[in-house]
Formats: structure tokens, C-alpha cells, sequence
């Protein structure tokens, strides 16, 4: 977005532009209402991105090894467009999911596969994400369909075998000052490493802390997940006091590292506060796989507890992310994996699952715990009020199913009227579709564009604040937000 | 809706028309925006009716008898109205509530109440559907009052009178492509087959097989149920085998009369597999009236993933209306009996309870599962997140307290960005309201065209997707979800 | 309202104007609309004020006492200002919360710490009603910042040395028709019998019984309670009959003091009724504080349909304010006691919390029950089904975290499709903010008008009926619904 990302002038398509992403789009439809949010827009579109909460891999840029091919790059990864085509009757590895890349004419289907499908994703996000994409990065003007996949996927696979589509090039042309990764506590962070030593590297790329799997004592693997625990951090996990100085240990490890924050998701957000001998008991019954999903679960929240208390001392961001029964088809799971687009949202409660937490660290000096959600009741219920009272919680932003423009929307006037705008933590993009960073952070200035011009244009806001807020809003909110 | 259905010449009202409904009547207020939704509406406007749920009983349109009054044609048997007027201090016989067919002198008093009270339904999609039948059925173009009461009841009962008014003139009339009735399953679909066999009638008009009694062990009269089931099918039900063959045999009785779908309306959907011997047990128990409550619950959520068992073999469309506390006033009940205004909504999950049902059934070929909601907080966070990944699964339209415009729009808004158009079901209008089934359609047609015209002008979208989306909504959409 | 408040001529700033609230302020930018809004909003923005709910203390009007200072004025008192400013970073103190009246100079860098940090209630309703509070009451038409703070706090604290701005003189202003209180069972409501019996005051201020703490026998206080209840009525306490006497008594007593309501606020509306003997026992422990806490929620819950049944009885409107979880913040409880920013709200329940107590009184002549809500997603699910049911029922207005535009937006689409206008109570107050009562009425006035200006404007009503209701809304609605 920092400069021009739309020119590939040695790949320009022969075939005249059918449609290309209108400079207006995102933005509200009434005449007077756009014509503010142009200009809010115009005062943020070039910002550079703050991407605090992500899942792409370090590797990539560390070793910046070229991208393969437009569907291993643009479709199998993204389990927004695999998850529709597969609701649509397309099986999961005709689209690479869980087979590991596929071969030249197997891509090529699946890219196909895609334009003949292309209608199934009318009115969602990842259309326009994808369009954007396929127009700025690639300079492809061109609608998706059957007609035009193969000269689509001809022209995106010839981009990414010249150096100006390789990770890095992208990383800068795409203007990203900050990404954050999201990376196990027993990573070495090798990669991380490499980057910010690296002279011909210029970005700023951190790891985040995300020990969900060590924090969930009901799991079969725990015992090893122990084991790994204690060689990572060189400390013995063989009981309580091991197990929490281990993770104290590995947080100091990604703080040195650069880390900004721990992000943690589990079924729910209740927190409570077991006496330490029972803590103690508990840990010693899951090493052995003796402990009862009850006393799992409480030890599960009786540790993010501990991950607040030790978030005050060594200064990590808490951001939770929870709410979603995980690898909801068996068959499925079992089939190609996890994370294959049947993790799906469950009601979940804020306001007395973290009362324990917040009572004892809510305002305790320098702690951030960010609140996201996939159940948007709690927006106005639970969230936007408490995010309005402690001075340690933020709103988080729309997440995954509501990363989209009518649900951000929806969250704006849902949060902003109890919590305003400087209690929310700034965009999220969360993905791994590297490519789509800048689509997705550009539909987050816009739509937020949008909302800012209409309080203005119902004399809500003045619009000296709603510019000023704008830019708040994708460089000193996430910054505060995630201590940048 | 395929013919002009305003014309009523013999009996075109003397007194100048105060009021008529307006052709952008429901369409975006932004002139820009109007302007895409009148062109989308045009495409669609005339497309005949796919009714794949509702409550018209199939003997109106066997026996062609005529209708008898304006109230108990549109007033008594509507609790969308009756409840209104109940709530502001009507008692329920004198609408004709339990009470039969009024006599002429009650039934006009009935009409008159509705008259004086017409402000009430000011906001509510009552007015807009009463209005646009009296308008487009009958030629009324005043407004409802105390003061023109009693004219409209003149007018539509001479109306009622001719033969142009019979059930099968306004079928036809109404363009009515098919209609699908609510049958218990051990009617004989007499109805339908007379009708199937008229060579004088062109309709479609199939049964849906609604099975909720006969899979609620714990009604008091379960073991009289059965006693039924038994002479309908012809199987002993005396045993558990017996009663599920019993209920697959009458289940291929409503596929060979037409039935596309079968219905299911329970408290939860909370679903279960119970093994044979308990589920034996259980019914044997239920038979003598000893299941205790848990025990009775328990078989009702073991049956629904039977059902689904039953839908993969013989190919019947699933549907569910779960989650509504019926009858929640025992004296109204007692006094004038069920569906009397008082079913009230509950919050009801779909994530957990379904996913026993799923992980068997949710990619079993041919299986359509087609869910609908009063409990809107599920349409992001569940319906569109399972439709959007299970190829079985597919968002139903909105229902009952939500089929109505700021509803059917916040459905659009909260389930598109998940799950698209093309995993939805398409408009049901699921009323005994025959009359009102044109104008309810045309509410549905008129705010999609609304709705998707708004993504053209934000350029989300661009006008001849949103045109091929909106007649794909009255036609393949509803035609593929339920296997029309 | 009634009369021009923003005349404040010898105190007219000298600065030039730079912000005023504009004219069409939360009024639809759509220009079409907004013509019918600015229409809809001439015929109602001069009614007087009718509070049938809030907290101004009776005293104020009675004693006629100067306010002191524009920060305990206008800040401290308003936990949705200090709230906000707390999460900040502002120590509530700091901000005259659990202090008593700060001394000028600790009150005038209170003021300034707002003027500092007014961007954060950018978006918030606190923001409108503070800029229309100064703007119309005080003459201020600088927006508060770091650098006009102490301009407008000696400007507001010149207008309240004159008599202009003592509270009598304000309620004329301010054109208040009728002011209910809110009070305990044991008040004496000397202040409202002296305002009666003054002929100098014309208003009308009546008190409302909100006996919550009397109907909780968990609370440790509960025997207390019950001896200063058997004081003020005169009834032994001693047992369960004389406290459903003495609680009868007192209703009597503020009855013939003026109230129209009891208000009840607990953490659910679930209701039961416990038989007599169960009661008395339950009563009797609780008096030795030896009831345990299931008992004595049952007993609260059972006196809550006790409640509804004086109400039939002696003709009370009785008001739900449910769902809150009550001082999440333990340590901040301690320092600065309750109702200081940290009641944070749960998901509620109410078709199946309210069924016993309809079931019984659900239709019973001349009871009302309005149910007010701060968990939004039973607006359409519960209260509208319920409130266009029985007609006992009335949809409450949006309440606190709710009472700002888009969340009244919100309500008016989610409940007018079920229940209209005319089962909803009128908008309420709800505030101890005395100078802000008309900000708060005239925002509610504007956005119904918006709200109505778009069914016009999508010809779903008619511009005259769009008019009478409006004016109902703000009239015979709430008339009614709290029988004034």
C-alpha cells in the first residue's frame, strides 16, 4: 500500500480489463456520506501495516524462497475459499488441502475448479479479498470463471518465477512495518533470528507466544508435550513449579525474541484460581494421564490465570481468541487434518468466565488482555463493557467469520458507543494468505472509513476527529494496543 | 404474480383510492441504490412461486370450496395478527380464535376490531402483507380504519362470492409453480392424490412429512400414536424395530405421493445415537408410559439422527424449525388450543447438538439438511459457519418472528459473508395464509433485490451477478436445496 | 424543550462558536429521509418530558439547592463518563468518584483531565449528551479539549451561581412533565410530599419502589433489612406473613405518595412459587442467616411473582431492569464503593425465567410488566414475542449500555416487526444526570423520528401515520404503558 502495488507491466494481461476493483468500493453508497469517506479514506490508504496477529510462517521471508504456484499460494492455504468450495460438493485434496502441493495439472484443476465456482462466493469477503489480490498484487483485471482460470493461473504463475514476487520484495512493496507471527513455545525462532540479523532485511517480523497446546493438561500428548517443554527451556517439567518456571522460561525466550504478545484459544475463557497444592496434584495426575477432563479443564484455566500473572511481569500482550469447537467432522479431521474449515463458533461468556482474572490483574500496571470473539452477541453485552472499564482490556477486532464488511460494521456500532474507538486494538488480519495482507487491511481502512463518515455526516463527530481517528486507528491504537 | 392479480373489475371500489401499496414499496430509500434494486426486482418480479414449506391444507385446493368471509379467511386464522390484537386487549374468540367460523354479524365485528385497531400493526410485515392482498387480491386500494371496516369487508366479501376467488383461480392466479402442504404422517394424502390425478388442475402440490409427535416419547399420548402409526403402515409398532420401520414405511408413502421434504420442529436439536438395546428399552418403556423424562428426551434426539439415517436412504429433504417454547400460556391453550399467538422463542444451539448428526450423516451423498432459526444469534456464529463447510447443510431463509424486512436483512447481512448466496434455501413462507403467499414472496424478492443492489453499488458486486443471484434465489436455489 | 434552553445571555462566551450540535444531528443522511426525519422530528421536538424512570434524587427539586461545581455536577456522578475515563488510565478518585465533592482546585483538574481525554468518547452517546448538555443548558459552543477546559468549566460554573440554574428552574426549562424517582421501600418520600404539597412547584415528581435488596434474602444485611422494614411499616418482620404485609404496606405507602412503578434489578428474571409453608421455612432461616444460597434465590425469585401479584392488586406497573453482574471489580468495589462503572451485563433469559409468573398473572387486568434488557439478542427472540403477546406486556425501551443510536436502531428493528410501536414503553431516562434529561430525551426523539422517516421512505407507512406515532411515542405511549 506504501507504494504502488498494481504494476507488473511484463506480465500485463492481453485481454482488456473486464473489472477491476473500483476505487469506491467498501465505501457507503450515499453520495454525501462517500464523498466524507473518500477523504477519511484518502488520509489512511498509503499508511503503512501494523499486522500484530498473523500466521505467516517467518521461514518464508527468512528464506525467501520464490512461491510455487497460484494455487498453493492463493487457494489451498485458505480455508475460507477451500471450506465454500467444499460446502459445494468439491473434495478437500482436489484442492490440496491435506495432500501436500499438488502436482502442475492437479493445480491447474483446482485453480479451475475455482472460476467455474467462482458465484459461491458472491457477498463474502474472500472475494473481494482474492479480486483485490489478484488485481493489486498481480495486476490480473480480469473476473475469475471457467473462461478465464487458465489465463489467470498462466499469468499469476508467471509472476511469482521473477524475483519481484518473492517474499521479501512483497514484504516491502506491500509497506508491512510490522508482522507478528504465531509460533510454539519450543520454537527456537531460528528464523526470527535470521531475519533481524539479517542487514538486507528491513521489516520488522516477531514472534508470538502461543502455548495452547501446554496449557490444555486433557490432551493425550501432554506427557510429551512435557518432555519437549523441559528440552526447549532446560528445565525439569517433572512437576508444578517445573511446568510454570518452564513457561515462564520460554516467554522470556520470545520477549528476547522481539514477541509483543501470547495469543491463546480454548473452548472458553473461564478463568479460575486453584490453591497451588492442587495445582500440583492435578499436574502430577495429567503427566501420567491420570487426570479427569474435569480437573483438566480447571487446570487449563487455572493456567491462563498464570499466563495474566506472568503477562504483568514480563509485559506480553494477552489476546484470546476463543469460542470454536475445533475439527467439528471427525471423518474429515481424520482425513486431511486440522484446520481444514470445520472449527466452528459456540456461544461464549466473557463477563463471569474472566471476573477471577480480571479481579486479581484487571488493573494491574502495563497488562493488555485483548478480547476477540466469533459470537458477536457479546460486542455490546460483554466486551465493549468491559473494555470500557479496565484499563488493561481491549476490544479485539472482528475475527475470522466476522472479518468481513458487514460484520465489521456491526461490531463498530456495537462497540464504539460503550467503548469508543481507543478501547479496540486496530485490525487483526490473522491469515497465512500472505498475498491478501494488504486487500485485508485496505477493506479494514475502508469500512472504518465508511463508519467514521456517516457519525459525521449524522453530526456525530466533527470531521478534523474523524480523520484524526481514522489514523489513530491503523497506527497509535494497534501500536498501544500491542506496546509497539 | 405471473398475471396481473389486481384486476377485480366488477367490483372496483367507488370511493377514491386513499392508499395503494407503492411499487418501490420495500426497496432502498437511496435513490442510487433504488435505481439497481428496481432493475434486479424487474428480473424477478414475475417469476412464478416455489412454495417448498407451508400450511395451506390440500384439501382447499381438491375440494375448490369456496372461502367463506374476510375474517376467517385473513384474520382468524393468522396469529401473526391475532397475537397483536390479543396483546392490546382483544380476547382471542371474538378474532375467531377456537371458536370455528364466527357468524356473519361476529365476523364483521371481528373485521371491524382489526379496523380500529390497524395502528397496532404499523412496523410490522402484517400491515405490508395484509395491504398488498387486499390490494393486489381483492382491488383494495383504501386503508384499513375503523371508518373503512366495513366497506373492505363488503368489498372482499362479494369478492368471495365468485369464482374468481376460488382456491384454484388464485393458485393459478398467483403463479403458483408448487406448493408443499404440512401432513402428519399417517395421513392418507388423499388430497394430494386427487389432486395429482386432476387432469383440470395443473399444480404441483406435494405433502412434507411432519413426523414431531411420533418422535416425542414423552407425550402422554405416545402408546395412542403408535397404536396409529400402526394402522397407518401396517407394522407392528409394538417393539422399537417396528417402530422404525413403521415410520420408513410411511416415510416411502409420502415419496411415492410427491413429498419432497420432511419437517421437524422440537425444542433442541440436540442429537444423539443411542445403542439398539437402550433405544429398545426406552421405547418399550415409553409404550407403558414409564420413560421418565431424560430417558424420553433422549429417544426424541436418538430418532432425529434417524431421521437423517431415513433421508440418505430414501432421499427425503431434512429440515428443522427447532427452538420455540410453544404454548407458553396454559389458560390461552386450555381456552382455545394450540398455535394460538403464545409459541415463544428460545435461544437454541446448533453447533454442539448437530454435530453427533454431522460427523455421520453431514457428507453422505444426496443428504440435504436445511436449517432454520428464531434464534437470529445463530446465523453467524453457527448456521452460516456449518452450511459454509457441510455439503448437506444449507442456511434456511428466515422464519416466523424473522420473516419480516429488518429480519430477512440482517439474515443477509449475517450469513452472505460465510456462506454466500448459494448455500441457502431460498424463501419459505410457511403460512396457512394463502392469500397472503404472493405478497409474502414478494417481500422476500424485493429486499434480496435490495440487499444485493447494495453490493453493486459498493462494488461488491457487479450488476449481472446480482441479477443472475437474484433470479437464481426464486428458482435453482430453492429448486437444488429442496430437490424440486 | 418546551421552551428555547439555550438562552444563557450574561454569560455568553466570548470566544467565537466553534462547534454547536447541529440542527439535524442523528438524523438519516439520506437527504430524502432526512427531509421526512426533519418533519417527523418538528412535530415532537417541543413535547414536554415525560421520565417515568430515573434517578435525580427527590430532594434536589424539593430543597431547591444551587449545584455546586460543573465537575460534580456534570463528571462525577456520570459512571458512563468515569467509566471510560478508568480504562483511560484515570484513577476514579481522581475523578471525584467514592470522594465526596472534590475541592475546587482537584474539581478543576478533573475537568481538565476530561477536556484532555475527550477523543475517547468519540462515538459514545456520553459525548452527544454532554456537547447538547452545554451547548443548550449552558450556552457552550466550544468543544471540550485540553485547551477550552477551563473556559467552559468557569463558564458553567458562573451559569450555576445564578438562580436560572437552580434545579426548579431547570425542570420548568427543561419542560418536564412528570419526574418518577427512584427510592427505597423505607423512604419516607418527605422530599416528594413537600413538592406536592408546595405550591410554588407546579411539577409533578413521584417515586418508584425498588426493593431489591429486601426481596434478596442471600444478602447479609437481609435481618437488618427486615427490622428497619418492620420500622417504616409498622409490621413484625418476625415472619414470612408479615413480611409479604409489611412489603404490601409499603407499596400502599407509595402508592398514596404518587408512585406508578416498582423496579426490580436482579441478576435474572427466572420466577417460581414456592407454597407457603416452603416460603415461611426459607424466610425463617434466611432471618437467622442460615438460609443457603440456592434457598435464598429461590425465595427471591418467588417474591418476585409475590411482587406481580400485589402489582394486580394494588395496580403498581411493575419494571424489570435485569441481567447485570454487579461490581466486577472486587478491589475497586472496596475503595470507591458500588455503581461506580463496573456492572457489567450477562446473557438473560426470559421466555422460560417468566413463565410462571405469567402463567399466572400474564393476563390479568390492568397488571403491566415492562422488561427492559441489556443483553440485546432478546429483543427479538424474547421480549418482542412476548410484548405482542400478553397484554400485560411491554417491550422496554433501550437501557444503559443500550441507550445510544445505533443500539436504539437496533432495537427498533428488532422488536417493531413483532410487537410495532405501540407495545413498547417509551423511551426512559434512566439518569441521575439531571442537565442531561433533555439531551437524552430530544437524542431518542431524533432517531425514532429517523427510524419512522425510513419506513416512510421505503413506503411501509405513510407519512401521517409516521407523524401520529411519533408524537405517540412520546405521549400516549408511555401514558399508557406506565398508566401516568
Amino acid at each position: 500500500m506504501a507504494q504502488d502495488v498494481r504494476v507488473c507491466r511484463p506480465w500485463v494481461m492481453t485481454s482488456p480489463p473486464q473489472l477491476s476493483p473500483h476505487p469506491d468500493r467498501l465505501l457507503p453508497s450515499e453520495p454525501g456520506v462517500r464523498a466524507i469517506a473518500r477523504r477519511l479514506y484518502a488520509a489512511v490508504q498509503d499508511l503503512p501495516i501494523v499486522s500484530p496477529h498473523g500466521h505467516v510462517p517467518a521461514q518464508w521471508l527468512a528464506d525467501d524462497t520464490p512461491f510455487l504456484d497460484p494455487t498453493s499460494l492463493l487457494l489451498s492455504p485458505d480455508h475460507y475459499m477451500t471450506r465454500l468450495l467444499h460446502a459445494s460438493g468439491v473434495a478437500l485434496p482436489d484442492l490440496g488441502v491435506g495432500t501436500g502441493r499438488l502436482d502442475e495439472a492437479a493445480s491447474r484443476r483446482a485453480w479451475r475448479i475455482l472460476g467455474e465456482r467462482w458465484a459461491l462466493f458472491r457477498g463474502t469477503p474472500s472475494r473481494l479479498w482474492m479480486e483485490t489480490t489478484l488485481a493489486d498484487v498481480f495486476g490480473v483485471t480480469q473476473r475469475l470463471s471457467a473462461q478465464t482460470a487458465d489465463d489467470i493461473y498462466d499469468h499469476v504463475a508467471r509472476c511469482l518465477t521473477t524475483s519481484a514476487f518473492r517474499p521479501r520484495a512483497l514484504f516491502d512493496r506491500f509497506g508491512i512495518e510490522l508482522l507478528a507471527t504465531t509460533d510454539d513455545p519450543c520454537d527456537d525462532l531460528a528464523h526470527h533470528e535470521a531475519l533481524a540479523g539479517d542487514p538486507g532485511f528491513g521489516g520488522r517480523v516477531v514472534p508470538t507466544f502461543r502455548p495452547d497446546r501446554y496449557l490444555e493438561p486433557g490432551r493425550e500428548d501432554f506427557p510429551e508435550l512435557m518432555k519437549a517443554l523441559a528440552t526447549a527451556s532446560g528445565v525439569d517439567t517433572g512437576h508444578y513449579a517445573g511446568y510454570v518456571a518452564a513457561l515462564e522460561n520460554r516467554r522470556r525466550y520470545f520477549v528476547e525474541h522481539g514477541a509483543v504478545s501470547s495469543d491463546h484459544s480454548h473452548a472458553d475463557v473461564v478463568t479460575l484460581t486453584l490453591d497451588r497444592a492442587e495445582a500440583s496434584r492435578i499436574y502430577a495426575a495429567a503427566l501420567s494421564g491420570l487426570a479427569d477432563p474435569a480437573e483438566a479443564t480447571a487446570l487449563r484455566r487455572h493456567m491462563l490465570v498464570e499466563m495474566a500473572r506472568m503477562a504483568v511481569d514480563d509485559g506480553l500482550v494477552m489476546t484470546l481468541h476463543p469460542g470454536v469447537r475445533r475439527n467439528h467432522h471427525t471423518p474429515t479431521f481424520r482425513a486431511v487434518g486440522a484446520d481444514t474449515g470445520h472449527d466452528i463458533p459456540v456461544a461464549t461468556e466473557f463477563t463471569r468466565g474472566l471476573q477471577p482474572l480480571l479481579e486479581r490483574f484487571g488493573t494491574a500496571a502495563g497488562f493488555h488482555l485483548a478480547l476477540f470473539t466469533v459470537d458477536e452477541t457479546v460486542f455490546s453485552r460483554e466486551i465493549a463493557p468491559l473494555a470500557g472499564f479496565y484499563p488493561s482490556v481491549y476490544a479485539g477486532a472482528p475475527w475470522w467469520f466476522l472479518d468481513a464488511p458487514e460484520a465489521i460494521r456491526r461490531f463498530r456500532g456495537a462497540v464504539s458507543e460503550t467503548a469508543g474507538f481507543y478501547r479496540t486494538t486496530g485490525f487483526i488480519d490473522d491469515t497465512r494468505a500472505f498475498c491478501s495482507i494488504p486487500a485485508r487491511h485496505d477493506m479494514s481502512r475502508r469500512l472504518d472509513s465508511g463508519f467514521l463518515a456517516r457519525l459525521v455526516a449524522e453530526h456525530r463527530l466533527d470531521e478534523d476527529e474523524a480523520v484524526e481517528t481514522a489514523v489513530d486507528l491503523v497506527t497509535t491504537i494497534p501500536r498501544k494496543a500491542f506496546k509497539l
